[in-house]
């Protein structure tokens, strides 16, 4: 049966070799990487290698790179490590409107601490305009928290400018990269940021690896209190094999890195095109130029996200409505609700992201396979037939 | 070169067919547990069967059973998660003087938050007396945590016992059982816990998966907030391959487990004895019937722990100074200190912890090469220089 995995944004297979790297550290060099014996100091020596790619990656020294094991749990570690590491300028933290849920929540969790949440909007293309960050700042803001580029829609957003309204007022400033970093050229010093979180099933590196880049400086606690890893910022047994994998899929995506993005955007051009042309009603969301290029977002009129999913499944596309993390939550996207977008419409969100692997051959599978699904779907939805009754078609 | 790995406590490698169960989902199966499509649904089947053998391991519900990544998190996650959620009864936590790391550091953080520790004293074995933990419940405790099995000395606690006043004051009680699970039957209803702390790297799983049992009912926060994942209770994309690591560990650990820990505390029992017989000034620590099977725990006098475990190393011997997470800072472990143990002794401290597949020839080669070594660094340690002279030997 074809399969053809349209849906990277929720995990990308592992790279070439990335298994191969990982492979030793779950047989012979098995070791607790804080164990002085050679067993250990093997794990030590590999964890600490893959430190040195992850921070090659983004430009950072590799002692403000701390490894944790999942996005999640770097945006918790940020959001939660500092904000009460900064509470005293004051218990403000400002975020956008499209964040990921764990930055969201992890906000939330905040206010049962005294914190209060500030969030700025965004226009219909979920762009963030970097001065209505600078208006929301006041002078007991602890923390700004805004993507690099958000999944659901692809959208880029102004980091660096935001990071310099920071950096003027004096507010520790965090950004939520996962679904950037390894997808497009990231480099702390030039983005400016205090935090960076990014996540190696993003970027063809295993699950249960991830990292939050934290400047050298800057104050945070730990989320996961305990012992001596990660310099003393965050607990638990390191999971070697996972950070071996993440070293080896940084290191993958440095290299060539814009001639991926050029060959991933013709493609992710080709689907858009195609798909515009072949579905009426279809409305394509995010940014149209300044996205992730391997990331092609839309609304589809009339019809819902999950029902098109299930649909594309049956046809071997693996695609999704917005972020994984919400999906089965079957909740109209904030990202979109944010943008503007109407609810009903919301629903009908679909979102294709590109593999590198991802041939023409297959966009073009999808270009055929997905029309007859809209007009099936179409056909059982009392939203279109009133649409059409009142158009009279 | 010989290769004898004593250091079960600090990592096991992995059990029979375990990283065999997890490849599948480093390849074809790589797909997001919460995405819609096949990919997704086949990773969310195999976590739910882990879900389940994990469970089944310890008599739990499989709805009860939260994935975390390391025993630390879920350390952190029980603590932080339960006090706050219990905050109304009081900021009071209760927790012996032998805890973990990320449980004695966890209460630190909460008490930045306004909550306060009451440490339960330990005998000369390690063992807490119930009684004890009576005595510190006041009617403002949130939560008592008493671990199962301690790491450094393999003394098991009256986790029941202590379950049982527990419950009888309508205090939440969790347990670390981390060192315990997979090596110990426990029983999550027999125990009475509220709350029970597990890690796969312990009994022959991968690292990067663990877990907390919550009794159905108890109410705590999550540590890491985000999306639906764990029922809501811990956001992160779920690192499926080691979950299915960590299922197929726990149904080999249930399966003989009377036998195995027979068979251990044999070959542990030949060890502690011959040690004794051949090392003067050899003292050994912890329970010496109420342990762990496949742990033997020493302090060796007038010598440092960190110069025999590297003499030991040279030998092709892995073993431990105590916790992994805090052997490096060559601090006296306070598991010790706790017991009574004065400081300068405490620095000696040893630990063997076998394997399942620790032979008898592996610990004859230990018994022979050990005794040299302590003899050797005798004679550069000043201490018992003075100790001869004193003794007029």
């Amino acid at each position: 049966m074809t399969k053809i995995y349209l849906d990277h944004i929720a995990a990308t297979p592992l790279g070439d070799g990335v298994f191969e790297a990982m492979k030793p550290y779950f047989g012979e060099f098995f070791g607790n990487a804080q164990s002085l014996h050679t067993a250990g100091q093997l794990a030590l020596q590999a964890v600490e290698e893959a430190r040195e790619k992850v921070a090659a990656l983004i430009g950072a020294s590799s002692e403000e790179v701390f490894f944790t094991a999942s996005g999640s749990e770097a945006n918790n570690f940020a959001l939660k490590g500092m904000a009460r590491a900064n509470a005293s300028r004051g218990r403000r933290i400002v975020l956008s409107a499209v964040e990921h849920q764990s930055v969201l929540q992890s906000a939330k969790s905040l206010e049962k601490l005294g914190f209060t949440t500030a969030t700025v909007p965004v226009d219909r293309f979920g762009g963030i305009d970097p001065d209505d960050v600078r208006k929301a700042l006041t002078p007991d803001t602890a923390l700004v928290s805004v993507m690099t580029a958000n999944s659901e829609v692809g959208t880029i957003e102004p980091v660096s400018e935001i990071s310099r309204i920071c950096r003027e007022s004096g507010v520790p400033f965090h950004t939520d990269a996962a679904a950037a970093a390894g997808n497009i050229p990231l480099e702390v010093r030039a983005l400016g940021v205090d935090a960076l979180t990014l996540a190696a099933d993003q970027f063809y590196g295993p699950k249960g690896a991830a990292a939050l880049f934290v400047r050298k400086g800057v104050r945070l606690l730990p989320l996961i209190d305990g012992g001596i890893q990660e310099n003393g910022r965050r607990g638990g047994t390191e999971n070697v094999p996972a950070i071996v994998g993440m070293g080896k899929a940084a290191e993958l995506a440095a290299a060539g890195i814009a001639a991926r993005m050029e060959s991933a955007a013709t493609r992710r051009d080709r689907l858009v095109r195609g798909l515009l042309d072949r579905v009426e009603h279809a409305i394509f969301t995010g940014d149209p130029k300044n996205r992730l290029p391997h990331h092609a977002s839309f609304c589809i009129e009339f019809i819902e996200g999950e029902a098109m999913l299930l649909h594309l499944d049956m046809k071997g596309i693996a695609a999704s409505s917005g972020s994984a993390c919400t999906s089965k939550a079957l909740k109209a996207s904030h990202v979109l609700l944010a943008m503007g977008v109407d609810h009903a419409l919301a629903q009908g969100s679909l979102v294709f992201s590109l593999l590198d692997a991802t041939t023409e051959a297959d966009i073009d599978y999808v270009l055929d396979a997905f029309p007859p699904i809209v007009d099936r779907l179409r056909r059982m939805s009392p939203l279109y037939t009133e649409y059409l009754k009142e158009n009279k078609r």
